[in-house]
């Protein structure tokens, strides 16, 4: 088993919502292959309370759900009790079974972890004077030009008459207040920049916005909603990071897509938090919403480059409709350890800091450990993030660097360089060395991620915390696997 | 257009065979959705000669090829006249006509660029004397000590009748002949390791091996792999690198079904070159050839962490049988500027010597320049490899120290962080800007290719070449986009 995705959506949305979301006939959406047949076999559909046996004799009971468009055939995904979607191995599967109407009747009932769907609010409803509204601030990116292309606008002449000339569905969705913040290139934002958006999106909130769209270039879209998603720790509406390839898959544009996604996942969600909002296809039908600190630029120039790694999307918007697959893990969050509860309260205050004092190494056959040496001596890094091969792992002297460091309080944490899986130091010698020399595991954690909560951890807590809030699952940077 | 793969299979094999290969009834095998539903409304059948016509009026004829298992939905990949295989977006298509019987035929005969199949040669052949001899080095790596596990051998002991014992189906495949050269931790092995290794491939292909395959530890194959594409240049056999992931993923250890893909493909196939061969699939059905500088570590764990990046595998290795997908582009080679071609006439001599005064730097936000200066001032770089962002950025600060370090003679090459897509340094000012400080574009090069390419330019040639080295194709580490 391996856990796909996040825990459980408690929202009153039953089986039923989903499988009209998925439309009549697409009853094993996303299924294909050998999973799709050995589903057709059982007579099965998404939707369905399923049990299924193990070959050593072991039981699942659980929803079976839809696959993300793109996944393996070798899995199929069901959502347990306890809210976590699993991928089963169908090489392990040795039966299933429906479990029968009344069973799940009953079942259903304290069942809360379904996968929820609702359609935007009909036109009705905002001319009644409920329409949403949103804050969308602007940074500079592709898409900012864009759109500053289409309208001829200025900087900073970005008004809202502009924004709806240009886009005009966007007031059909919320009332959409643009400001402009700064205007960089993305390549030049720094933590400091990363403070100013979280602060004024905490005002933005604190005065009445239902969401806050933030358009930056994409280049570094991944580091600054991982950034994000630790300063905005606690916020209660949804904050939307987006950004516009230069699409040179078609000639299309696909910064208004994006930024309707992004506008309507910020409306309409009830799940607050930072996410990443980008095409989830090269086609135009589907905006994959992304968890803020799980997901990476994985190319160039396609105008799906972004996806979320380890786990499936957060939501997609289709449309007017919004399919969630996941949600945070807030039930993990509420268990970390006291101290670190204590320190990171977020009902108590925002942590919008982040400490400069931090390098991002990644390690190559021939890598000189000297380099380590620098960063201490002559940069005064106060933390380092290693992208280690495979497992984690960097050659034997920098092994012996890399205790010096730690000695001097340097706190060093290792991601790895395959992006996909977990490290693990306790596989191999050269591991465990690692631990030994004092550097901190982060499991799946991405390596921009890891960079920007260490920042921010840095930034904002006294230097006996940093380990603990650093292996501690605050939002979803640590994606828990049931068994591999 | 998209160039999926690599050039044609000049191979006697024709559409017979593949269909043949893909079995019957498959006559689509791997296309899946929007694809499928496309080739089914046309009638169309993997292997047939078929005319598309886009919504633009261009016509592309070629042959339909299988697609690979896991690809998207949104393109089918064709086999052209030139040997290049493309994958056209199915958006664009209009309208594909199947070209006559007659015309077939009449095509048939001059098309050389069919995918190959041929099965292992019969154990009647091999009793025969004419038994294949494959050279096995070992270098230590999971791959070594689980034969050492399996076999009880204490290094260095590995001995052909060992490692029969253990994978008795080596035997029957080829006269292996097993040699240890250094047993190291991978993450510890370096430029020089890779002169050594080249240089015992070399002998053992001048003293009679038809092939050779080198066994590693799996978080470095990849860069090993790129470095003895280069120093092996004009090789005649095929050499293969091989490892064992540590198979979290099922308790089966995956190194005796990749040891025995490598040693079929060395003993079997007719393409010379270096590869790496590793599980296509969580499942053991299939091994996957890659291409040495095109391939990449994407996952920690699973048996399937190697991918080929921006084509399709080389090759796959079912069973007893060999399916080609592409070749490397021989054509390309010969068509390198003359200067290249005589510095890098392969015929002439190999080139094995590298040099360590290399670096390999991520950019990231908030990257510190000052990390260059000591590159230069410390460490003596010679050239740079950088991963950039997106199309291959970084900050406004570091672009100015970069112009420092061109003046002082020293060859800064551009990658991408993102792994997927090409760099692009004229799209946005701050590629533009680059350029100006005189960094060169690698296109779709992958970083630890580009490192390894670059500390093999410098260690054979004069300074004036590097730059037309690194930009020039030798051996698949740039793929040509046809149009994106």
């Amino acid at each position: 088993l391996k856990s796909d995705s996040l825990s459980s959506e408690e929202s009153s949305a039953n089986a039923r919502g989903l499988t009209h979301f998925h439309g009549v006939g697409e009853t094993l959406e996303g299924y294909r292959g050998k999973s799709l047949a050995l589903l057709k076999r059982f007579g099965l559909s998404v939707g369905q309370q399923i049990r299924i046996v193990s070959k050593d004799r072991t039981e699942t009971l659980g929803l079976l759900l839809p696959r993300y468009h793109g996944a393996d055939d070798e899995h199929i995904v069901l959502k347990l009790k306890s809210g976590y979607n699993i991928g089963v191995n169908i090489a392990s599967i040795d039966s299933i079974q429906v479990v029968e109407e009344e069973g799940k009747t009953g079942e259903s009932s304290s069942f809360q972890g379904q996968v929820a769907s609702k359609s935007i609010k009909s036109k009705e409803e905002r001319v009644s004077g409920q329409e949403k509204v949103v804050s969308l601030l602007s940074t500079g990116g592709t898409i900012a030009s864009k759109i500053d292309y289409v309208t001829g606008a200025v900087h900073p002449a970005l008004s809202a008459e502009d924004l709806y000339a240009a886009i005009p569905e966007l007031g059909r969705i919320a009332d959409v207040r643009p400001e402009l913040l700064f205007s960089i290139f993305s390549e030049d934002m720094e933590a400091k920049h990363w403070q100013t958006i979280a602060e004024k999106a905490i005002k933005k909130a604190q005065s009445g916005s239902d969401g806050v769209v933030i358009m930056s270039g994409t280049d570094i879209l991944g580091i600054l909603s991982a950034a994000l998603s630790f300063a905005l720790l606690g916020i209660d509406v949804p904050v939307v990071c987006v950004g516009s390839q230069r699409s040179s898959d078609r000639p299309s544009s696909d910064s208004a897509l994006n930024l309707l996604g992004a506008v309507r996942f910020a409306s309409t969600s009830e799940v607050p938090g930072v996410f990443v909002a980008m095409h989830a296809s090269t086609s135009d039908d589907s905006i994959a919403i992304h968890l803020g600190t799980r997901v990476r630029k994985n190319h160039t120039s396609r105008r799906d480059a972004f996806q979320s790694i380890d786990i499936e999307p957060f939501a997609f918007v289709r449309g007017d409709e919004l399919e969630y697959i996941g949600r945070p893990l807030q039930e993990e969050q509420k268990q970390k350890s006291i101290a670190t509860k204590a320190a990171i309260d977020a009902n108590l205050e925002f942590r919008t800091r982040f400490d400069s004092s931090v390098s991002l190494v990644k390690f190559y056959p021939g890598f000189n450990p000297r380099i380590l040496d620098f960063l201490l001596e002559d940069l005064h890094a106060r933390g380092i993030i290693l992208e280690g091969t495979g497992l984690g792992h960097v050659s034997s002297k920098t092994v012996s660097k890399i205790s010096e460091l730690t000695k001097e309080g340097v706190f060093v944490g290792m991601t790895s360089q395959c992006i996909w899986g977990s490290v693990d130091l306790n596989v191999y010698r050269t591991g465990r060395d690692l631990l030994q020399a004092g550097v901190t595991p982060l499991a799946n954690m991405l390596a921009e991620t890891a960079l920007a909560k260490l920042s921010w951890a840095l930034g904002n807590f006294s230097s006996d915390l940093i380990k603990e809030i650093m292996t501690t699952n605050l939002c979803g940077e640590i994606v828990p696997r049931l068994v591999l």
